[in-house]
């Protein structure tokens, strides 16, 4: 396995051994690793020394279900911290079995106006100028390369990130060469955009991943398999395959967690009809193009995307996620799932992150730039990032920018990165996540929704403070080894109910790498991975007030349950007692 | 003496004892304090939890010489961290002739829309509706105040505080109620105007300042105003008296470290253009209402302030000093004095601080907003502020916002704040000062130029590094002094060359206050109120890595002399080392 080192200053390309001790590593392990060996903490995350660093997850590549995830790690412009974001796509297959542990893109430019691609294929890796690929949206870059490039996967970002907004997503093809799959959160694009580096392309196999032990792969993949087509809600016609995670809205709504018109209520009135429920029931209704139960990547037991028709039953968007569908609806106050799918459509189109979009329209609205509820209002808000405006570099730019640009004291972020779908003040557990994760505020960072919401890996009161630093930690440690294995976070629904579906995760590992990893410490391998990523982050100037919830959240109570985030500062800072 | 509280959320005033441990202060180191002990440094700028404390300096309402200064204190929307911003203005006078060693004013009233006044009087301090003000500029505010006020001195926002934008100052009259003197670095304007607090009217003497030992004042007194009218760049006729501050266009041009274009050098052809023998020779052949020699208020000897007459002789502005000179011309590329004349008029009418302004222009242009060198364009980007657009959005929260819009790597700020006229790369030991002052980028904070460009208080080489973190460390420590005692901080020109003065000086606060201040002490005062701000700072979140220069400037060479900012980060650390 070797390492490909992009330079762009130079526009050099070298290929280097892989040091031994990213042997054992893989997806999130490897780029937040590498991030901290090698990005100075306190670089302009646009300037030449940020890195951005594309790594598949130790199986991804393999005929291991759900795998399919890819890390793209760097210093976030959104943040100022370090970020690991990820998808899953059949692009993160393809560099799995690329013969590359990663990829490393440095540098930049002189001319802030050029643009190229990265081509990789079995003939060696190139950079080639891309001029003509300016600017242009997502599915139009990717019809542009479609017809030059037919057995290959593709990574690429939208005009948001060559305007350097820091809500740009990186982009990656689904199956059908959507531009629909994002590592979206924390503003990667604009890394990718300040380097000039309009797409990589990757052919879509250069040589299989070679496995250690074959006989122990396929018994773990046998035992992975078995549990999450077992599981309620990863199996075949389980909730989320029937569903999407949408189907989240109506559970969280009936938990007073939904955050709802800028994070002021856990509790939307419409909340059915933005529901996975009624998701499903457009879907089939309108048929057509339309799908539910669709795979973001070949091999996914799960296939909880989808494929959003309009009336007429041809193609609108894909897909609509809980995340997209909450941000883009109950926190805006906007109960109609076309207006959501049409503002999904632009995002992706643009480039640009749903959540962070949803919640910085959140804020927008909380400055009286439109009303909550005016889904027009919305879409022509999101209209304005995809024409640059001056408007659009306000919004372009976070919630916590839209904030400060408007003097809003109700900004529901962490470490400058919007809040998701769950309201800390109703689910104590994923506040905590949030809070002290380096990677601003994030769900899948500990998803602690598993026991308090969904009674999954155990049960626990979301209301209560008590004893949540300890469950966020074994959440974020378990997590951060999941996001290097190379499979969705999804999985875990199964694998914390069921041992025998750990061990076979744990397992393919180890038939891959060779490792001999055990279930118990794969938590170790894990909170080695958060301390580097808090160590970046200590370097680059952070400290524990940077682990808080904002101060509105402290002093204003959230119906229904009217609660404040009452978990001590102490509380959060025992998270990184270990 | 007592202190005023003002209470917004409760629309309640309080007179309060004055704590003994403030008997002895006054000014910044009043404002420090009680910042420090009030404010939670977590608290939003802009939410209830900040305050804002107005305190006259010690000697302030006395006859001394050049001490009409007033601080006004709180947490800083532009820098996030402790601020203490002061103006030369007989509302300073005024209050230290009222009885109230400070003003605090907390809280923040429900309804966003409504506007109040507060008046204090020989009759008592009051809160008055004040809606009809809501959005007035700040000259048409004075009038409108001036029609109810005839004996009272005041304190107000323009609209750009009551936006709350993070570049908004608070705006003081001068001795002829222009609206021109601010208290304008790190957004307290915005403070102000979150809270509703359109303007303070202040009767001009309810009671005049008791002093402890009058013969060791006048005494003082003497020694000090001798002192000020021997040395060349203070006495009348002198250097600051003949040409204003913008004396220091050419000096610092000559030596390199006049900011150009957005700091990428530190020469610019147009000095000579915008200097202060310029500026005096167009107000002096102007005639009409141009003056040179103004007073800020009564009772300076020095006089630097002017009044911009335009072609007809017509008053334009007051005044035209080296900083907005430099900001609104050499870092934009613009070379014409009525072009920043008008633009500082701009920002003087919309309440803005004119470096920020300057500052950000800058990086607009940098951003390629509008070219370097257009004037035109430079007016109708202050224009856009003016109108309250989503341009004046992004350029009215300051320098670091507007280059995050756009995702500019060059953008000279630090701790959020943009940099004065002297480039660190050129000057190293006020590059020191900058890094390291608890409040952002600021020259005033430790002024090294003295003994670096200007030969007063010794004679030390700009372009070396060796022994600037103690010349930086001793500046800030004695700045901190003079921003407490009320005197212009112009007096230490005199003071740091002719002890006679300085002892004239400490002679002075001991009389007023009855202490036993010596000459050596001061700096030891200064250093305690330099670690409070700087333990509100670390309290706020801030690290090391907040004492740190923009990356660029570690990396670009500046012409003509091709130097980085070449101070090693322990040597920035070292400034704290006390």
């Amino acid at each position: 396995m070797k390492l490909l080192r992009v330079n762009l200053t130079e526009m050099e390309i070298t290929e280097e051994k892989l040091p031994e001790k990213f042997r054992r590593k893989g997806g999130r392990g490897l780029t937040s690793e590498m991030v901290l060996d090698e990005v100075d903490p306190e670089a302009h995350p646009l300037g030449k020394n940020n890195k951005l660093v594309f790594a598949p997850g130790m199986v991804t590549g393999t005929s291991a279900p759900s795998s399919g995830r890819i890390s793209v790690g760097g210093k976030s412009p959104l943040t100022g911290g370090i970020k690991e974001s990820n998808a899953g796509t059949p692009f993160a297959q393809s560099l799995g079995r690329s013969g590359y542990k990663a990829i490393i893109v440095e540098g930049k430019p002189e001319d802030s106006e050029a643009r190229c691609i990265l081509e990789i294929t079995s003939q060696g890796a190139e950079l080639k100028s891309a001029d003509e690929l300016e600017e242009l949206e997502t599915s139009e870059t990717m019809e542009k390369l479609l017809e030059s490039y037919d057995d290959h996967n593709f990574c690429l970002v939208g005009p948001a990130g060559e305007w350097k907004m820091s809500m740009a997503g990186i982009c990656f093809n689904d199956p059908e060469y959507r531009a629909s799959r994002y590592s979206g959160r924390g503003g990667l694009g604009a890394v990718m955009g300040s380097k000039g580096l309009k797409a990589i392309v990757l052919e879509k196999r250069i040589q299989d991943v070679e496995l250690a032990d074959e006989d122990l792969f396929r018994q773990g993949q046998r035992k992975l398999a078995e549990g999450l087509r077992e599981h309620d809600v990863t199996k075949p016609g389980g909730t989320l395959n029937s569903y999407g995670t949408a189907a989240l809205i109506n559970v969280l709504n009936q938990a007073g967690g939904l955050p709802t018109n800028n994070f002021s209520s856990g509790e939307f009135d419409g909340a059915e009809a933005t529901s996975g429920e009624k998701l499903a029931e457009i879907v089939n209704e309108r048929g057509g193009e339309g799908e539910m139960g669709h795979s973001c990547h070949p091999g996914c037991v799960i296939q909880c995307s989808n494929v959003y028709p309009d009336v007429d039953g041809e193609e609108k968007v894909s897909c609509v996620e809980y995340e997209s569908d909450w941000s883009l609806g109950a926190n805006l106050g906007i109960d109609d799932l076309d207006q959501i799918a049409e503002m999904i459509k632009i995002c992706n189109e643009v480039g640009v992150d749903t959540i962070e979009a949803g919640v910085t329209l959140g804020v927008a609205m909380e400055a009286g730039v439109v009303e909550f509820g005016d889904g027009e209002g919305a879409i022509e808000l999101l209209e304005e990032i995809r024409k640059n405006s001056a408007m659009g570099r306000i919004l372009g730019n976070g919630a916590e920018f839209a904030g400060k640009a408007y003097g809003v004291t109700q900004v529901p972020t962490v470490k400058g990165q919007g809040m998701p779908a769950y309201e800390p003040r109703a689910v104590k557990g994923i506040g905590i996540t949030y809070m002290t994760t380096p990677m601003g505020a994030d769900h899948t960072a500990g998803y602690t929704i598993a026991p308090e919401i969904l009674s999954v890996g155990g049960e626990v009161d979301p209301l209560k403070a008590e004893g949540k630093a300890e469950l966020s930690r074994a959440f974020q440690a378990t997590t951060a080894f999941v996001d290097s294995s190379g499979y969705c976070l999804f999985t875990t629904f199964a694998l914390l109910d069921d041992d025998n579906a750990m061990e076979g995760m744990v397992d393919t590992v180890n038939g891959v790498l060779g490792t001999d990893y055990t279930v118990e410490e794969i938590v170790e391998e894990g909170k080695e991975i958060l301390k580097k990523e808090r160590e970046f982050n200590l370097k680059a100037g952070f400290s524990k007030s940077d682990d808080r919830p904002p101060e509105f959240m402290r002093e204003e109570e959230l119906p229904p349950h009217n609660e404040i985030f009452d978990v001590p500062d102490e509380e959060l800072d025992k998270v990184w007692d270990f």
